[in-house]
């Protein structure tokens, strides 16, 4: 982690050091590659992979799901394992510690109550003679949630997927985890049920994904996939985006912190390195308008990276992708954030209410001292599903909507259409579409001609 | 077109009568096939055809960007003159009827009056100990929209996707339409200019969308691209996806009538010929439950469309893709429709109001015999960019907030943290994050023996 100076690079050069790669700009790893050549007899691209994949779920269902499940996460599933028994859901809760359920639950009271604030209500509105225009809003019927198993267990994103879909409508969630050796973490399991998920298949990467998209003999096909995961599922939610919809497509965690002198070097540090512990693809940004504030967080960041359980992984993040940016002033500052639109932004600074209305672009924005990354991830409520990458120029937060859908209502009065059918049928023949004007003039009893 | 009977096939036969192709799915004709071999010098598909022109624009730019344009549609630009010239403003509004103008504001006017309804509100919410949280709802700043040009011109597509971004308060929007010989219809010009949109590029196709996803020398990189295109459009659509966003993945329009017997056979051949003139793939289907009227609306179709300018099209539509289906009663018909998902449904029936909560899947719903497809196509206000295919399912009908992201809030106290710092430390540990728990810690004076 380097602290630059814009006085020394200018902005244009700051504002490169911001950006990110694509999520399809993610370059395999040898061991990876070396696993696919030996699996697949090619040197396959991960896009190719995940074409190959997809198509074969796709035209093959459950054997082309289990094959791949067997050979690229070595569980061995038959149609009667894939979906979490009953008694499964009972082991879970004699294991698990009934603090952090309690914990669990009152996150979910909380992720409950922000998201019924978001619910939007269908309405309708009266015009000229009669009529009425409309827009309904209605839930999604079936939805597929996705929740990483692999190196951590995250009950978290159960909930903060599940709860804005419950609060849409949405009929029936089903939820797909890949296992190690056929068994999903007891806290996925108790905040599932808690929920009232009962759908679970042990299956995970771009197969599960096509197996939610097309359906299979035991997999229902849905109607959006939501939730993160690794390159695979990402590249795979691209390749069925449009048979199904999806949320949108994630990359790495990132953290944008911007700090003036009023904000604490220790806190910073500990906001960047949670973010940085996620993945040594991470990325921990912190940019300031004061130099001393810059110095003596590199000291706390190098301080408290040793203490950390996953303080391997924090380095390589902190190393690889982290940086520290000094401006000018606060000014500069804000462009700067507004150019990388991070999944996360903090304001640690002054007044930061008032920053408010500059900030045009990110995922998430946490306000002053007691507002750290964390709270956000787990408890307030608001949710933790963002854009990253700095797709926050267009992708949004998770959301109710993000479950919901929208249709226009139409209903004009033959007094109201009469009066417009003149404009109607100029615009129509102006298209050259006269069939479009004929079904105007036919309901003025033109065109008598006709039989 | 044939009339077929769910009391003969079974209503699962039936449902299958009405699954469309995927967007992907089309099937290029031999034509296209023959000139992209001779082009490329490969039989390639059309997904790789897109794919072979998307990255070449990305890495080339406008090089790129002109050599597709003038190779695929035999227009030969530079970059002086990729964009629309003032002149040609000034020329097209003397060649337009001053009648079609005022038609076209007049229906501006309703749609920009149906989408202020839609427009949504930024929100906080003060909770315990002074806490804050909070949903930004902020316009993209750059959209590209996509108007096809080809065999016929539509200004209405233009009022459509503009004024939604409009409402929104996008910064700037940009066309892209493609010419032949270079030249644009006078109405989409004069469309465009009365909403105050002046960057109109002249270019169409894969290589139009690419350069609007990531920029040339002369196009402006923007955040998301909506409008309606040929196959490729839609594939470079998908293809793009991720670096920025889109509306939706379309394909051949349609229109499906629940009818009963109080229903006018007229009325109903001529909606189903306004949506068969659009394109031989355009899908016109009829579902009641009333034989008499399923018999007379065929013979009503064969009329009437021998007298339509656009009747070669339109036949080939009711042959291929037109349809009757006869059911035992009205709720099958229901149940059919909403396996349909149709971009427009029309609900010829008495007390039409009463079957609209029953109506799941739906572009847009036009209710009652007052209200043909082509009054929503053009004037009454709601959008006429709608899911096709069946994709009602989950995808919206073009709105406000397609132009605008979501941005959340979180601002807590230091009493409000402390408060639930047990719960959020608990949380962060059962998921294996020790620095997501540090980062609550040491805002609670722990971890003092850090520097």
């Amino acid at each position: 982690m380097n602290i630059v100076s814009v006085a020394d690079i200018g902005m244009e050069q700051a504002g490169r050091l911001l950006q990110k790669k694509a999520f399809d700009e993610v370059v395999l790893s040898d061991r990876i590659r070396a696993r696919n050549k030996e699996l697949f007899g090619a040197d396959l691209s991960a896009t190719e992979l995940v074409h190959h994949i997809v198509q074969d779920v796709r035209q093959k269902g459950d054997q082309a799901l289990f094959h791949y499940t067997k050979l690229l996460d070595c569980v061995d599933l038959t149609s009667d394992h894939l979906m979490v028994f009953e008694e499964e859901f009972q082991v879970a809760e004699h294991s698990v510690d009934p603090k952090v359920v309690a914990s669990l639950k009152k996150a979910a009271d909380n992720i409950f109550s922000y998201h019924e604030e978001q619910k939007p209500r269908s309405w309708m509105t009266y015009r000229a003679h009669g009529s009425i225009l409309g827009q309904e809003i209605l839930p999604l019927s079936r939805v597929g949630i996705y929740v990483p198993g692999g190196t951590a267990a995250y009950p978290s994103s159960v909930l903060m997927n599940a709860i804005p879909a419950l609060v849409a409508g949405v009929e029936e969630i089903i939820m797909s985890v890949p296992t190690k050796d056929g068994v999903i973490n007891p806290y996925v399991l108790v905040a599932a049920r808690f929920l009232g998920i009962r759908k679970i298949f042990k299956m995970g990467g771009a197969q599960a994904i096509a197996a939610m998209a097309y359906g299979t003999e035991s997999v229902p096909r849905v109607d959006k996939i939501t939730g993160p995961g690794n390159i695979f599922v990402t590249l795979a939610k691209k390749e069925v985006y449009g048979h199904v919809d999806i949320d949108m497509l994630a990359g790495p965690s990132e953290i944008l912190i911007l700090a003036d002198d009023s904000a604490s070097p220790k806190y910073i540090a500990a906001d960047l390195l949670s973010q940085a512990e996620h993945d040594p693809l991470a990325s921990s940004i912190l940019i300031t308008n004061d130099r001393a504030l810059a110095e003596h967080t590199l000291n706390e960041v190098q301080c408290q990276l040793e203490s950390l359980p996953r303080k391997d992984i924090a380095r390589a993040s902190i190393e690889d992708n982290g940086c520290i940016i000094v401006t000018e002033n606060m000014e500069q500052a804000v462009v700067l954030a507004n150019i990388s639109g991070p999944e996360h932004m903090e304001l640690l600074i002054k007044d930061p209410f008032h920053m408010l209305p500059q900030i045009r672009c990110a995922g998430a924005i946490f306000v002053g001292a007691y507002s750290p990354e964390p709270l956000g991830d787990y408890f307030a409520g608001p949710n933790h599903v963002l854009p990253t990458g700095g797709t926050a120029r267009f992708y949004s937060v998770l959301n109710v909507e993000t479950f919901m859908k929208r249709t226009s209502i139409i209903s004009y009065t033959q007094k109201a259409l009469d009066e417009v059918s003149d404009d109607i049928i100029r615009l129509a023949e102006t298209e050259g579409l006269d069939a479009h004007a004929r079904a105007i003039q036919i309901r003025r009893g033109e065109h008598a001609e006709l039989p």
